[in-house]
């Protein structure tokens, strides 16, 4: 590990801010100052703004003692750097989505979102409850950081298509935005995947370059103003059922802070993993109505032969995942068996409530 | 109200342990001691244990400066005079279910759960999100308290019944343990309703004076051993589906603390929001599959009719409970918009996904 690879020139090239470096905190009469970068836009809707809370939570019950001051992608680090920067000592924590990191070793996706599989309660219930903890922290050693979970995006939906897709053959040289074990999936259907960041895929839209894109949900959806070019919104998706995003830290900075201040950092991400997800589905709702109502855009399922190939090919990636190495193999074991205890148990709980509701309101 | 109305009987019952009192906090050496009573036995699975989780978050935040001491029901008061207990001042705050103080005011079960409701992330996301909060502080605001999410029990199963419900029919005349507006829903459908505490209902599913009980869901149900009674376990329920339980505060004792420590008792108990919930789901699923493959427990469904039936007296009763007052009707409206947005999402949502990955799996 190069643990100060990027501490010099950071250092150097944004000057005073920071002066002060770790393992080392940055004390001045008691008081510890930690620099968070994010992988997101400043005030993202839940997402970006979830990321604040954590930082303001830290700092208003510690009194100060421990201020977290946010940078939002590219103010300190680029967006897809935030992991090295907190390994490498530039930041004190992240907040992050794991699967971003699959670079650096092809379990990360377990303990964010793979396809096919865990719900964001169920996720949460995984890694807290069910091993995934204890799995992710083996993992995060080795970089010298911890994860706690922090936050979700929800379900993503299927996403944004200029043609209706009645069959699996339509489609076959799709092309179309989607990152990640996503992408291998829909490979496996004869899409031609590509990875725009946010920014370009608008417009990639516009010019014919793209024929579809998915995103995340309506809330951030709405934002981004696909609805404009392509009017059939699909969904839900197999790809990201519940992204767990972390609050990533630092362990010699972590390490460094008395008891009281580490249950402090610990509890303000966790508040998030609710919180976060309740901001995502009311406001999934109103962007929802917004869409339909406002925006004329038809809103559609996935023809179930094409949702039920799509979990297919999804089985099949995420096993090959989970196949590479000792860890690896591990984690897909333990998560397996509480995906397949999940498939048992949810007909009784929170999907034979909704479907049963459904029916009656529906 | 009468503030102190218990609080000479207990302090004379239970002697030193309450000498100090508020509005004034106790406070010796810069030290807070705050007492917190609950509606559960102490290690409840997910419910008392969670309610310990807050009281030891509390005091671990604060390194001491405020010290939760947890009094489980019985311990200080009954069960249910926890929430007399907040507002009279014998105990700071309490951990308890809102539809328990149905009798104080008919808005409570909005604030917890009500038949044919929403789903935990759904509650979360009005209370916080949807306006319910602010309807909630000012419910709470003519007792002197205030509520704050704090967990939640995940969706109920519908019951134990020592004989198949095949049809409507089925029900008429059965004698069935089930407490609040889930018993009215029931009443409609023939069920003769009682409410018992948990103690009472295996001996008298023993001694045939029940037909059935409802408790909560296979996490809890298989600690209550009435699966050795009643073999036909049926699920979901649509009594409660997602029950948000609460850390409710004496306002006083609330507004007499520094930020630091205000928001410390925020984040404790919303910590739990999701915590609770995936100790819960991961329960749930051990426990599930405890119940069929080691006790041969017949899990079931409802017969599709009588789950509708039951959602169709549901949506009588909550109309009902909604209508009594001004503030009753303003939460039922605001509550009701929520709802039917949510009946629109979730198809798009962890409805659709949930759906399509069991047709897959199952």
């Amino acid at each position: 590990m190069k643990r100060r690879r990027f501490l010099q020139a950071a250092a150097a090239s944004t000057g005073a801010a920071l002066g002060s470096t770790f393992p080392a905190p940055a004390i001045s009469q008691d008081q510890i100052e930690w620099r968070m970068v994010t992988c997101w836009p400043r005030n993202l809707p839940a997402i970006g703004v979830g990321a604040q809370r954590i930082a303001d939570a830290i700092t208003e019950m510690s009194d100060g003692r421990l201020t977290v001051k946010l940078y939002a992608a590219g103010e300190l680090v680029p967006a897809f750097e935030a992991f090295d920067a907190v390994r490498d000592g530039i930041a004190h924590c992240c907040h992050d989505a794991p699967y971003y990191w699959v670079a650096k070793h092809g379990a990360m996706p377990f303990f964010c979102s793979v396809p096919g599989g865990l719900t964001p309660p169920e996720h949460n219930a995984w890694i807290q409850y069910g091993g995934g903890q204890a799995l992710w922290d083996e993992l995060y050693a080795d970089f010298g950081i911890r994860g706690f979970l922090a936050g979700t995006g929800g379900p993503n939906m299927g996403g944004w298509f200029r043609k209706e897709i009645n069959s699996i053959d339509d489609l076959d040289g799709l092309k179309m935005r989607i990152p990640g074990l996503g992408a291998n999936v829909l490979n496996r259907l004869g899409v031609v995947t590509v990875n725009l960041s946010g920014g370009e895929v608008l417009p990639s839209l516009q010019a014919g370059v793209l024929d579809a894109t998915e995103w995340a949900g309506p809330y951030n959806d709405l934002a981004m103003g696909f609805y404009k070019i392509a009017q059939y919104y699909y969904g839900p998706g197999v790809h990201e059922p519940g992204p767990g995003l972390s609050l990533t830290v630092n362990r010699a900075a972590y390490d460094a802070l008395p008891g009281d201040l580490q249950a402090i950092v610990r509890m303000a991400a966790g508040e998030e993993n609710m919180r976060m997800y309740a901001e995502t589905v009311n406001g999934n709702a109103a962007a929802l109505d917004a869409l339909i109502n406002k925006h004329g855009v038809s809103v559609r399922h996935f023809p179930e032969p094409v949702l039920q190939a799509m979990l297919e090919h999804a089985a099949e990636v995420v096993e090959e995942a989970g196949a590479a190495d000792d860890i690896s193999r591990r984690t897909y074991a333990s998560w397996k068996t509480f995906r397949d205890r999940m498939v048992v148990l949810q007909p009784y709980g929170a999907l034979g409530y909704l479907a049963g509701r459904a029916a009656y309101y529906g």
